[in-house]
């Protein structure tokens, strides 16, 4: 099979990071998979959701929005429907659940990093490159945290980055952009430390069931893709000198 | 591990389905899985949702909610925040994709089949629950659309049910009750149909990562529990006599 | 005239109702009128709302609303229309308003006391089943109070319950069911307590308003039924043994 | 007792009905009842709501508001909350139900007459108020449209009128203004036709139950209130000449 | 060109402002401008919004609306579509303004001015009547203040009016009415001190662009027209006395 | 006076206008005017509002939103708050306006252009940045629509434009950064067109009211510098070659 851009059966996109993309949040990146663009940012806020208050441990949510210009047919506004999006509730979700589980909370203090991933432009995996797009601004904003001393080192405990694979045509694909997406039989988005642990994964049949065998062929994807965008997200970050 | 309720760590709790619960849908199951009970009813509608008018074929989609009464301390109404619940709107999501996963929509003609999931009473595995009574319910909606004669047979392509696995205290534990979930490392939530193949697959790492090894001792124990679903609900529609 | 269901017009219909339904709230029952089930529970929270704050006394509240599937024709969820319906509006006012008038406010201390009804199946007369099994639900969690010691006695004033009564085809009947209701040329809700006084009267001329003398016979009939709710409500929590 | 504006317990407020009070819609009064002032007003619609569409009949439909400076303490706008006030709800249904009661809505043809009352000034009594302008407003309407040729002949059955009447101090009073209303041990609301037949009757027991014997001096009040108040109807709209 | 109303091109229509119109506000008048209707009210509130506390300033703020019967076609209440009018948000957003900028509010303290301009007839000109009504109600207001004694003199810097001005075919004209106002090629709001200075300017080339000495004949036609306002404003306030 | 980035009291900040800027809409440019900047996207529909079904005509509707990471402190999103930003719902109003009066809708034919413009990041001047960069999208959109043969030629009348200016320190200044703006005496809005006519005219006195020898100062001054601007836009669109 070959696929709509050329690319190998176990090749992901192209990925471009640029920290600093905004000049207000304490971290703000722009990550381009392919044609998907996300801004990413990161505000560290001195307030904790009130079942915190009182605990002395930090919080970490996420806003997940996908500008009207950014589909192929204009996306309304949510604020028009007064009603968030299902699919944007539950994205914002998943990516506020994956950030937190590389983060120590209890050494943040009681403040709140609010994680802002709005999408400029739609080609597939949205989701999963505002994830691995989040971890590099909220890197950022944490390293802000630890020079102006209000930590004492970063409350990380790994890296994390996220990757969309699937079935198209009954072959497994990493990185499935919007044409390949929309034609998948299956597709699974999986969330990864730098450890090659699971963090999320979720899997959906879009046109059939899968077997198992399936999944582990899926999985093995995922595990190549995380691997070479945590390189990336180590390279951007000054890592790898 | 003494499990809380002094099941075996691949027991599931004891299951039962009450058709007819009451009298006005198509089709209206009442499930209890333990303590936790759902009423799952259908009503075919005759309409489609507009993206789908004057394509021919039919649709279902689910709602999902927990009545403030069935959760330990009381749950506000959506309406009185005038938000739907985020969870909530990610569990009717996986729901109506998963009965969709195994019916030939096109047979339907243009109609809706509404799925609504009610919870009672909450004790961890309301949304498996929920889809495993739903396909019940389901099922004898279709089956009133065969004697009215409106579809010549019945648009199934497998039985399908859906169970959470778990990790607690680091040992993988089949269908969490609340206070097991509420302690779990990760969780799992597997759908599957009676071929054993996977339709939806969500994990979350929610203490910390799971290795590879504990994926998929998670998922022997899902087809498990899920091969003993699918025959009460195979039972309780008459098909073993 | 022949009622659908046999009963002769100064017969309610069967009603039972099952104490401790669902394990979480500190009172909770099923009411059961003929065909129409409600479940009635009642939460004790530590809150007042913000006009009784400092005051010293506690509140009772109520909120009723529909399950989808309880009706002939689904219902669409309020959270849907992002609207409250305007029909249940009035009568959780209406719940609320006549459960207060029967217990001694200022011994609660400052409790709230939430109510919630939530119709399970719909055949007629669901304010008024609400209001009889909500009773009993208050009875409870106001006796777990006692238990515990939080309050010295029950802060009663009255029994209490309530009945719909009707002129259908000219003739004046107790406790109508859907079908009866809907054909009704008036139907007058009546809420009493022991002592056969009145605590709320909502009468509607449906189809022709009604003479003095019509009301009267309604207020008899009215009576009657609430009189033998009360017996029920007795023997249910155990006074007539 | 002496009443706080030296009225008799048999003594409505002097009420005064302005026609034509603003020039837009088909019907408009300002209705003063003692410092109760309520602009009623009515506009004929080319439309029916979605339950009558193709039935040939019309409908008349109610909102009922009242402006932020109209009360004692300034009121919240409704669009601020995003919730209907509950209270509001309740009187607008109401109104339309207690108008639709004397109309012959299938002469109408598939027309809604859409009645409008908005409280300028509340002092007691808006809702009573509400519905004795408001009749005037729709009779006016509905003179424009037999003047016009729509209908043949005026399509109402009776006149209309309702007032309050209430327990204070054990003592039964005709027509409450706020301050006897907000001390009252019962209150009820009345709406009646020209023959003395009821329409509506909604009571509540605010501090206290009532006996039957009470209920009836109260009904006899009304009643004489609203008789005058149907003949204060005639004269301004020209009967008694 | 004949003015719909006869009035010459440089005169603005009467103009009535009645005080005291309502009983409960601390200020409330009613202002018509020809057939423009708006009760304008001030009610002092013991609060200030969330970014002036503790700042010991006060706010003056303002909502405006217009009654579903003071439009020549019904207009829809907010409230029914979950939505503030676009028109309303940016009208009451400018009186607001307009009313601060003569105000010095670090004399009120920590107290808001609470605004209501509600139309009960519109003509055209429904904002600028706004402003100038609202003026007088703003005025006797912090005169009760005074007299009081919360303040100790009145913290206005000018009095304050507005007009509407605009090009009718190709003819500046001052104050138009709706017809002249719906067939304008432009019109413009001007907010203005006793100074004859300019607080407010808002102008809108509706069917053509306008050119600059357009711009200065429609400056000089509002300047003469705020003046004669600001004359009747302190002779409704006992000034010229 | 110097300014805070040391620019002449009649310099506008540098502009950069890149169209094609995301690959979906049929026109969309990124402007940046300083630290300002803004996507404005086109897109072409084939529906025209109720009011103008049938009528044969076209119209053109805009929505400005600020992404939550855009400002200085994170903008909460409106759906949070299901409540429309007031000064977004004045600003998209004002972008619509404005396009309209340089296009001839009736060559459209029934179609929408939906104008969005969505700041990326805020320094001032955002909503006058919108209308200037939105002008080139849309030029884009209808060039579009001339290549596919929907319409003959462009239905433009002429280029159009938007500046700030405003009073800092008694100072005219153009085009005012967030900290002028701040600070600002007086800021008015101005839109041309490439005629030097005005199209919308909008002036707040912030801190004091000014005087038409101010006022004719900051005309001045707009004019200079939207007649740079539409320069650019030439430029950009390949004019001046």
């Amino acid at each position: 099979m070959v696929r709509s851009d050329n690319r190998k059966f176990d090749e992901k996109r192209e990925v471009k990071i640029t920290r600093n993309y905004t000049m207000y949040p304490d971290g703000c990146v722009l990550i381009e998979s392919g044609n998907t663009k996300v801004i990413c940012s990161a505000f560290i806020e001195n307030r904790v959701p009130p079942f915190l208050r009182g605990e002395g441990t930090g919080w970490i949510t996420c806003e997940y929005s996908m500008l009207p210009s950014s589909t192929q047919t204009r996306k309304q506004r949510d604020i028009n429907r007064l009603k968030l999006d299902g699919r944007s509730s539950e994205i914002q979700r998943l990516i506020g659940r994956s950030l937190r589980s590389v983060v120590d909370l209890s050494i943040l203090g009681e403040k709140t990093i609010m994680i802002d991933c709005d999408v400029i432009q739609a080609d597939g995996g949205t989701r999963v490159a505002s994830i691995t797009g989040a971890f590099v601004a909220l890197y950022d904003a944490l390293s802000k945290m630890v020079e102006k001393g209000e930590i004492e080192r970063l409350p990380l405990t790994s890296f994390l980055a996220a990757i969309s694979v699937g079935i198209v045509e009954n072959e497994p694909l990493l990185d499935l952009c919007y044409i390949e997406d929309s034609n998948a039989i299956a597709d699974m988005n999986v969330v990864m430390n730098e450890y090659g642990e699971f963090i999320e994964l979720g899997m959906t049949g879009e046109k059939r069931p899968i077997k198992e065998e399936e999944l582990n062929k899926l999985l093995i994807l995922a595990k190549k893709g995380i691997k070479e965008l945590i390189e990336i997200q180590k390279e951007v970050l000054g890592f790898n000198n």
